[in-house]
């Protein structure tokens, strides 16, 4: 099946809001002043670096919420692999409305396919092992929906959309409890049968106590290579294993190949650089 | 006078939006589960890197909003240098609503600490000169005020806030008027007197035609290092110009040094990586 | 640990929407007409019937948004029984205030409140067995969040939240897949690792499918007595059993004896009658 | 004149929300894992027991606003009788977006016609008196439009829509004003010409005050029959006249003999439940 | 009893959108920059004309909602007749704030005072006789619920706030049924009880039409004064009389002198100058 | 160039909110009581003064926001000069929706039709000379940027949109910086470099003082036209000049006269009289 885009009805309101931040109380000046209203014009929307894509629909819905005349045909595909100069989409259509929706449209494709070529770079340094890129909730405030699709379309998997639909019990959670087991009895006796639990340790002894108390999946926060080696194999299949703590591309390998089926990384959607795209008029 | 806050009936909407992002409908169900509703907590907000922090307000609006019981008190301002380790505020309250509004508040503080600090990076490395650093248009969708307000707090100046409070006239602006000079008389007799006109130029011959017309700055786009210093020399004082273009640490100084009034990085705001901040119990 | 109420930024847009539809454009004629603004009132709010309170909180915010200086005082917490005539609240202030609020706070009281009591009828039918009566998608639009919470109120539990937060695969989902596990396999392959995975099946053969394919959780829709019971005995406790179709008190006790996990009602949001509450001036 | 349809404009924000409800921040994961995005589908809305329908509006902008290219067709109108079984409407196209919407559309539909279908047994039962159903403001917080609407489509009339449409004089108001005839003079001075004055009176004494203070209408609550017949002969067309209180189908009948012009009945928009109907795959 | 306020709940989101409109994306520019934030101020809100004074809770919820340490002291009442030069209010506190908020508060009030001195020196002007002022729907859009309340705090009453509140047919209506007594008699089976139905009326043939098929009220519009004259003894106290047709101070006693219950004045609303108000610092 | 329209996006939710405003909870009873639903109808709007029009497509968005289906044809552009009894645009199409949003889209081209006018008659009063008529921040709440439009539409400039497109030192201002020259030089300090600052003098000592520091533009804020003269003089070109203070179509020759660039008028927008407008049906 190939990845589902995002409802519309879903990833309109941030487009139009983006638009309206733009355009502020009177417009595009510029374009206003200097572009006759039925010049028409042709762009090409293209990439200035290798990478992945994401964000096509948003980038459509720009130019569309400005002016449903503006024609934008895709030739790239929401996870399409690009190379420099690669050309992403053609725009046609009345100029004023090209020149006022550009930067929205950009800063949309550039942000998301900045969050999907990181993605795809992890995933492809562990692509030996069994492992996957899994998202934090370390995401841009207002994004989190997009950015976790960007994620998915470079190649990684999605962990918890926000604080409602998993249980993840954290060292703070499990000082407050007493013990990873009192933290898992408590958690599994308020939520309902769709709401998975999983557990955050730091050492060995709290992975076995949250076996023990059976869990659906443990956070091995920051342990060593040796360590969480030794975790997998405590698990053993008991659980989803995940690991976390300041991961690269470097340091991915070694931390896939501990049998880890997740590694997370907040990186992802807090620091990656944007996929430098421009649009080039013909 | 020290840097202005934001109004906060301009921000409230945004750590509101955050804040629902991040409970859906069902709220924080771990916390929920595991902390009593009695208990009190008190956590410090600490730098886990040097830099400059940004979004106090936020963190202590996300806070307020989740539960008015909360005490946010603020150990550094906006602008702050911080130090790895460094104290930033102290978080004391029900132990329930500060782990629910945690993530909230980071998110704004670290991605507004890390514009803040990458601007004043990129300040300090020019600081031997006259030379400001401004930001661009390609800020965050949403995040646009907030951004630009990291930007001053890093140190840096602002570009236009949109497309409606100055004009700047950019490659395809003066293709479609056929002439810098043309697309300069254009703008001019469109806009309201309190409106500043920039031109984008690629040549020095773009430069004197662009001189010629009266503008209140122009863009030096892309130029070698060389035409810089001679672009400078022919505005001798009579508009303000602004560098830009791939501009790094590195690149910085020697472009300072050609006497532009302001460089501007799109990389503030769509590519600088976040300042790690973290929330520790006590 | 106790029932958590709903976070005040989640509730408190549905309070406010109520009372702006309720006071249209020109507010309360009756009231302003009159009485006076500086008389002070005192009201007892008050069961009419017996069972259990929920959405303590929503009255108290209708009161409180309409006028700060009423004082709304709890005789009862959510999810405590009630018996006809039972004090629940006690209100005192403005009495301008108090009787424009009145009708968006009851509104909410008693519909919530007729959930809770409605499912506390279904669960004491059940109290016998280990069964959990939880609720569905079948919700008042615009009002999820506070029924489902009505239903942990009255010690039910909660299904999925929304198309998001599991994933449920229905007859149609299966005819399109070709197959149970087909559909299965699908949906394993796309959802991330903290997404629960639940199937419909309508006869054994199918559960015999799901079971093998592995999944989290069954729901047995529409079966005989007699199938649910072989049903519960082949899952032998692989995944989490649920029982749907047409319940009511009268048939929920047979359903629980089979030993099923889960009994699912639409009924409990779609159709349960109001619990019938007033607010009697003192 | 047919009934007329709530305009787009009213209803769309509603049936916005509530997919948004649904959707959450991640859509609809079922469908988008199994079903591929070229499938067509093709489904029939049925009844699955007798009443009257409502809201076809809103069903056909759920899948509307899922995706544009699902075709509605009606077979029924909106105050139409179905028996049951008997089809509604007719739903084709893609079958992802057909699934996404279907319980969104149904949540809608199924409560309206459950009210309307309410309504029409009441109006039935006193189908030989001249006596109408009206209904109160114990709506559903958010929905009073369309419950409203409801009970048009049913046959009933409608009641005031919120506080600024009407006067309604309650016992809490009389008692403030000292007396009925004083608080109709307050009310009397107060309000435009276009605003009508009821008054609820609860003895033969309070009527004929009313009545000499001059009202539009008078609400007669929980009179007995005996007085009720006696109530409206003393009004002898002076005043609209209204019983309330616990209505029932058993008890309408007699209720609507006493010569009353309306019975209100909370019961209809706070307790009807709704009208079964499905959405069958052919 | 005294002209009741608007709920706070209703003027809040225009005040906070007039804010938030004038802050644009960065704030106050001139005031950050020049005001310290700890100076203090104070400064008295004066009536530049005689008039009367409106708006005084949209004035202080300005101030407040940019800075709740704003102290705004109300010197006159809503309502209240102001000579040239008198002080409304005392506002006192942070200066910053006090400068940021000072053009939108003044926007409000000198607009709703506007309306009320108008209103008021047409009901000056015909306070000889019984005859009341009213306005129409003809508001400034967005603001027709604190209009409506202006014209109420100047002496004059209400018509119908919207197209829902109460039917006035108008020439087209009646062009479409084909006659006065068939337009109303369709208007009658179609809306509630507690709606009232007026009747545009050209000719006394049309008025006599209406009143024999019954109407709670008559517009006579643009009639010669000698025509209104008749009408209103024709109508004989059977329905409530309006008048209208481009009324001023000057022909309002005439007209009022007919014996009319009510003059409508679209001008009130749309063409009314501003009440000319100031804040002057101390 | 010709007047660049609004983009819709920011004018559709005014218009929206300005139908919803006027539709309440129920919608058109009047119309929907009368009218069939398929009867057509055609109507031309036409002006009932001479005037400049302005708002043409807020009013083709009412009509096209409750039905589609009616069209729209303008007879005449934003900024047309008309003469009484002018058609301004044919209506045609389902008369429902046309007799349920004309007021609404008459309210709106009124409006803004009477502020061209009033902006048009300034302008031709000053037509002899360079000066320009330029609008304030004295706007409707809630319409500055039509407004603004408006002003453009009858030959008018505007002036800043709000308090963070530009610096307008203000007497207040001053008076806490201690000297124009102070408030002046923190202002550069504090602003980006395409803000520009102006301030407001009310002496020539003060001109003298800001043109030393250096601004962009002076506001000669209620001076003698002597001293306007010699202020104009002082300046030399090296600001731009504005005039400000009760001007009116009598007093505004002379003050062009001095030589002034600009004369702002909050008159135009606070105080206009609409332009009569009218929808007759044909």
């Amino acid at each position: 099946m190939p990845l589902a885009p995002l409802p519309e009805i879903l990833i309109e309101p941030l487009v139009r809001q983006a638009l309206l931040e733009d355009l502020g109380r009177a417009g595009d000046l510029t374009t206003d002043a200097i572009v006759p209203p039925d010049l028409a014009a042709k762009a090409v929307m293209a990439a200035r670096q290798a990478g992945v894509v994401a964000g096509l629909d948003l980038a459509r819905l720009a130019f569309r919420l400005i002016d449903p005349a503006i024609r934008f045909a895709a030739l790239a595909a929401d996870g399409g692999e690009v190379a420099p100069g690669a050309a992403i989409a053609v725009v046609e259509g009345p100029a004023r409305g090209m020149l006022t929706a550009e930067r929205t449209a950009l800063n949309f494709m550039s942000r998301m396919s900045g969050v999907a070529s990181a993605t795809a770079r992890l995933a492809a340094a562990v692509s030996h092992t069994k492992a996957r890129i899994v998202c934090t909730r370390k995401t841009t405030p207002l994004l989190r929906a997009i950015e976790k699709y960007a994620v998915r379309t470079g190649g990684g998997s999605n962990h918890r959309f926000g604080l409602d639909d998993a249980v993840l019990i954290k060292d703070n959670h499990v000082a407050v409890a007493g013990s990873v087991s009192e933290a898992i009895r408590r958690a599994r006796s308020h939520v309902g049968h769709l709401v998975k639990i999983e557990v955050e340790v730091d050492t060995l002894a709290q992975l076995d106590e949250a076996l023990a108390a059976g869990v659906d999946a443990v956070l091995l926060d920051n342990m060593s290579i040796e360590d969480m080696k030794r975790g997998v194999e405590r698990i053993g299949g008991r659980a989803i294993s995940e690991a976390s703590g300041r991961v690269t591309p470097e340091t991915a390998p070694k931390i896939a190949e501990t049998g880890v089926d997740l590694i997370s990384v907040g990186w992802l959607t807090h620091s990656a650089p944007i996929l430098d795209i421009g649009l080039d008029a013909v």
